[in-house]
């Protein structure tokens, strides 16, 4: 079995219900590993460490539609150092408390490579799943997409404060609790967004078609473009971002610009699955960023 | 700052409620890491594996005698092997369905060694703490204690069955259930009873006289004490048990025999802080099981 079958397969047994968070009783509950030789790049500090690796997982509770309540992390470090454990955690309830949840605990483990693993709950009454999303609703996004490639770059050329802002994310949760109930299927972009479409497709069974130009790209990315590439391209691609990507019916669109607090973005059009994923009418490729690397598949 | 005192810090820290697990709103919450070199001796199963690191996670719910809803955890593997983790999965899916709960899912990530992280939550109406105990209650543990260190002894003279078979320990959920409401002060006896008795005795405000020869040892331990260990030695500070440490009113006894399909039995009364904790009247350290190696503190 080739790594790409191995992993398609693995991720199906990992993921029993294939959405961000799983649903249990009313209750979201999700976990997730990341480790510093590929998610952290050298400069990151332990306060954006505690920050966005807490982050990923309230940002997958963001993406069912429901409010975060508590999150806990469990650290594997090669030793232990009081000063630096004191700062993860100053990002670790940060964060939390950035989207209203209470940073509540953990464990400690002796590692040879620092390593976090995070958990959150939260709770919902009609969670948001990737399945629900049908031919001729429209597909949008909250923010702006890039920054997580940015910030990648920034840290690359040296531009350590800038990158340690852009790793800092807001988790989605207010967002996606607004759109409960409105927004027809949903993930975050964290794998980038042609792997979101790809996703939320399959799960739906549907197609989109994307207009490149809608995308909406961060700013700071433009700074760190490299000749001949495009915003919305890295921005489309990179992940390492935390937006949410859903779709809701036309008429629903003022309704929920107005009820976001965060600009709310229309990138294309749900289709049948039959007419496939594109951008600009190419077929856009199953490609982003998985496990800290930047793949294909 | 030596390690002693910045692992003491770092605990702090890390468990903010000092419990086995926090609890919000009447969801329980806990995440623990468990990785290959010191956790998982050498001819662990992939099954005894998935099975035993989710099932540390449900030890610590039922520790608060909460039930146990849904676990999921997460994987950090060198490659990915899809018939590895499916077997891994197993023992997950296994371990939780044995208590009642379900395992629904979790992440993957690419790791330089095989790194295990797990979380279950739970709900209680009455959460049991570490901090109840009173002087002149009972102190009494479920089952036998020794089965981990009989475990790692069975591994070590190549009895890998057996090692295999007493590494899947039964979380005591239903136990922990039953204690609700009646138990005054419990946690799990993960890291040894040793530090479990330090651990309460510090939450409680409280000391301990231990009986010796009142510990339920396993059986299987006799086969692997080295000349001049004693049973009740071994199996009170080696840890990797996880069976209930807790203290009740005397009048309970007998109701909670009778509520437990588990056996329970009383190792020693709880005295006050100021008579220190000590086992048949010598004072009993503070040694034991501390993330995969036996130190004392």
């Amino acid at each position: 079995m080739d790594e790409q079958a191995a992993r398609s397969v693995v991720e199906g047994l990992v993921n029993a219900a294939g959405d961000d968070a799983a649903v249990v009783d009313g209750t979201v509950l999700t976990i997730d590993m990341l480790h510093e030789r590929t998610d952290f790049p050298p400069g990151t500090s332990r306060y954006t460490t505690g920050w966005r690796s807490v982050g990923v997982s309230l940002s997958d509770v963001a993406a069912m539609g429901a409010t975060a309540t508590a999150t806990v992390a469990a650290f594997g470090v090669p030793e232990f150092d009081a000063d630096v454990l004191e700062t993860f955690l100053e990002g670790a309830r940060d964060v939390s408390t950035a989207v209203g949840a209470q940073y509540v605990g953990g464990d400690l483990d002796q590692h040879s490579e620092f390593t976090v693993a995070t958990a959150a709950i939260g709770t919902t009454e009609q969670p948001v799943r990737r399945s629900g999303a049908s031919p001729g609703e429209l597909l949008c996004v909250t923010g702006t997409l890039g920054r997580g490639a940015a910030g990648v770059r920034a840290f690359e050329a040296g531009a350590i404060g800038l990158g340690n802002d852009l790793f800092q994310f807001t988790p989605r949760v207010e967002a996606g609790q607004a759109l409960a109930g409105v927004a027809t299927a949903m993930m975050d972009s964290s794998d980038g967004l042609a792997r979101s479409l790809h996703q939320l497709g399959a799960a739906s069974d549907v197609g989109f078609q994307v207009d490149g130009n809608a995308i909406p790209v961060a700013d700071t990315l433009d700074r760190f473009l490299a000749v001949g590439e495009t915003g919305s391209e890295v921005a489309g691609t990179y992940g390492g971002d935390f937006e949410l990507v859903f779709t809701i019916p036309k008429a629903e669109l003022e309704a929920v610009r107005s009820a976001l607090s965060v600009p709310v973005t229309v990138i294309g059009e749900v289709r049948p699955a039959a007419a496939g994923i594109e951008l600009d009418g190419e077929p856009l490729p199953d490609q982003g960023y998985t496990h800290g690397e930047s793949t294909d598949r």
